[in-house]
């Protein structure tokens, strides 16, 4: 869990101004996020109009990778303007004495910045591999090798994690004063994301389900 | 689970565009995934500049609500202009042979609109009480009653669901017809949100945890 707060703001864009004692901005707290979650929300503009689209996204190094048919509307519009990511992870329940100081834990990243299109195939091998093996370690090299047409027609997009904000809360229940008296329950009720019962499909000739990021 | 994707898109901008196989408009599926989850991320510009936030969200028949402090520069813009608000929920890792066919199985709603300020006490009062409830049933009778000052400072915004598109996959692996004998598990891992171990407040005068829509 983050410590402090000491990083400044990357821009004036990026500066968190709600609840300013929950701002992170040094790279290893976005990153430790970015990596935690596995799905985004991509807003954008087409014409005016504001657009917001969840995905699947991967991190690598100082960038955070998203895929995508190379004739989306997105992928288009996201090469041709700004982006801000936003990546939200709920964390816990806050149940204090009164409604107003009932709250949640969260660990949220807001990002700011331009996509960058991967044309490299290498690069883009790399990245497809790096994100398969980022949910399931040691998959890639069992998959059925990825042909160089199905590599053509993924497109691969890109942002910096320059221009980012982290934002948490981690912490218990902040009633006022007068009500820690009061007599209801007061305290933090964790949420987690857990796998259930692997449903193999009926053709499947593999039969040992393999290891994913949630254990 | 929905069954079809009878009703027609409600406008242009709400109309899904890529995998249209997986589209709902009907207002019952969009319902169900706005209730199933917590946070939503609320889309908008200010100056022409994008910015995606996220919040906690409830719904109340045709509209979902989000609160905030009465001074936040979200709440300001959002009356000022048009947003996008996005929900996506991961509900499965779906493993095929092939890398190109892995996805997820999810449930995602897309909202265009106008926000409204919600200003009549008697309706921030009812609503804030179905929000508390939609979380925690039965608790909001024994909070410390909500003082009139926590009411007026608290900002209340809903959008009309009208102009909304929900996005649903829900089904198992769908490889090539000829990767289908490649020895490596194929299948789905379902996900889903767990409860952990409620954590006390030290000084909780209440002793029973109460029960949460999570079970």
């Amino acid at each position: 869990m983050p410590q402090s707060a000491s990083a400044a703001a990357p821009s004036s864009r990026a500066r968190i101004r709600r609840l300013p004692e929950r701002a992170h901005y040094d790279a290893s707290t976005v990153a430790a996020i970015v990596d935690a979650a596995m799905i985004c929300t991509v807003a954008f503009q087409i014409d005016g109009v504001v657009h917001a689209i969840p995905t699947i996204h991967w991190r690598e190094g100082d960038h955070l990778y998203i895929h995508g048919a190379k004739a989306s509307r997105m992928l288009k519009a996201l090469t041709a303007g700004e982006a801000c990511v936003t990546i939200a992870l709920a964390d816990g329940l806050v149940l204090a004495r009164s409604a107003m100081h009932h709250s949640m834990n969260y660990r949220s990243v807001v990002i700011y910045g331009r996509f960058e299109l991967v044309t490299d195939p290498a690069h883009k091998l790399g990245s497809l591999r790096a994100f398969i093996e980022g949910f399931y370690p040691g998959r890639w090299d069992t998959l059925r090798p990825i042909s160089d047409k199905e590599l053509n027609a993924t497109g691969l997009l890109r942002i910096a994690l320059a221009e980012a904000s982290a934002k948490v809360r981690d912490w218990g229940v902040k009633d006022d004063a007068e009500d820690l008296d009061w007599p209801v329950w007061a305290g933090v009720i964790p949420l987690r994301t857990a796998t259930g019962e692997p449903l193999t499909e009926a053709d499947s000739v593999g039969e040992r389900v393999p290891a994913t990021r949630f254990g």
